[in-house]
């Protein structure tokens, strides 16, 4: 039994617009059995404000504050390394980072899922202000994500194709960062071995979180393809939120 | 001394709209003296026919059987293999590739230099054709080019973006493929290790070329980058194509 939880959000809690059937249930019963609880996403779509706008509208019961996102921990480390950034991030996050000033010039690339910003030009001035020196930082390094049925490309491959062209590596201050599963730790005050991260992605979620120290569990909704489970042997598995927390909860 | 030649053309015999200096000299001089000659380029942004138009009106002497591109390979692949491909590439190339035609539906992925094209729907209408087991087909995976004095964006960015976001592996049709370099000796009736390639990239041209058996010549023209030269020990290393010829042919 795990001392902790956390939790991935889209194709966990739900998908699209709906809850996953059982998940709210599951939630519940993990906030009344008195879990320190995290729900931990790379979602960079949308601000904090709007997930648990959009969370509570589908009958979860979840504080603001139990929210730990990659745009929050990028902030963080912008923040704490006095950088000015340039901001490839969807327009939805772009009032969580106005503030944020690129004046001089930018000394650092930040990428979030920007979706149709992904365009050359904007790729482009990233590029060269890599072969400047800026670090690539990267909310994460998703592949994709299933919306309304369909598999969308995430972050993931346009920090890869960033670091090829300017030959660099990114710094990824979401998931699977060691360092990001940390954070939320922190605030739970736990240690890794303690807490189960249940998620719906093998990489960013599962392995991310085995690297870390912490249990994994994957979950068969969402974004998971069959056969996922074959890349991290030791993880568990459930078909849903609901049936991983009765099952190892 | 080698028995043939075979030399990249941006960077090497023109920058943008201009002869390198010594450049056109020097191919006259390797015609004169009866190497067996190939211009060979991964450059998708112009038609064979272009290239040699170019050429032309800045004094070179080619034939135009002596210009071996990349998506020449390409088509050749094509056919051969019978495949439906979804072209992401310049609009400057579409006329190459007109009546290779999708109908029924695409089977196959080539990506050249598509500049603007390389956008979030385009990039993700390939992505789901991987998906669905589509073969990734490059004609190269340059990492940038210079244009106009600034570093562009060239197709291998994007094809590592596609790789990374399907899990597949890009089969190169250009260099620096050693079936690439192959083609070309097989039209001069050379073996590998009897030619000299000549460029200004290190990886698809010198790296390349020496993977393939053949002798490297970087030139510090082009897109060119101090230091560059140490990622090959092995190569010869030339000013310009006219120091390359003067010292090497």
């Amino acid at each position: 039994m795990p001392q902790a939880v956390l939790l991935d959000i889209s194709g966990v809690l739900y998908q699209d617009t709906s809850p996953l059937p059982g998940s709210v249930d599951a939630v519940a019963r993990l906030q009344s059995k008195g879990y320190p609880l995290r729900l931990v996403t790379n979602t960079s779509r949308l601000t904090t404000a709007e997930i648990h706008r959009q969370l509570s509208g589908m009958g979860y019961l979840i504080a603001p504050e139990q929210i730990y996102s990659a745009p929050r921990a990028m902030r963080h480390y912008l923040e704490s390394h006095r950088l000015r950034p340039y901001c490839l991030i969807h327009r939805n996050l772009e009032e969580e980072f106005a503030d944020l000033l690129e004046e001089p010039a930018p000394n650092a690339v930040v990428i979030g899922d920007a979706a149709e910003r992904f365009d050359y030009l904007h790729l482009e001035r990233a590029f060269h202000l890599l072969l400047a020196g800026a670090p690539l930082l990267a909310m994460g390094v998703n592949r994709y994500f299933k919306l309304e049925g369909a598999l969308r490309l995430d972050a993931g491959p346009f920090v890869r194709a960033l670091e090829y062209a300017a030959g660099v590596q990114a710094k990824v201050l979401g998931k699977p960062s060691p360092a990001f599963f940390q954070g939320a730790l922190d605030e739970l005050g736990v240690s890794a071995e303690q807490a189960l991260m249940i998620g719906d992605d093998i990489e960013s979620d599962v392995l991310g979180a085995q690297r870390a120290g912490l249990h994994g569990c994957l979950v068969q909704t969402g974004k998971y393809r069959a056969g996922d489970e074959a890349q991290a042997p030791g993880a568990l598995l459930a078909r849903d939120l609901a049936e991983a927390v009765r099952r190892y909860c």
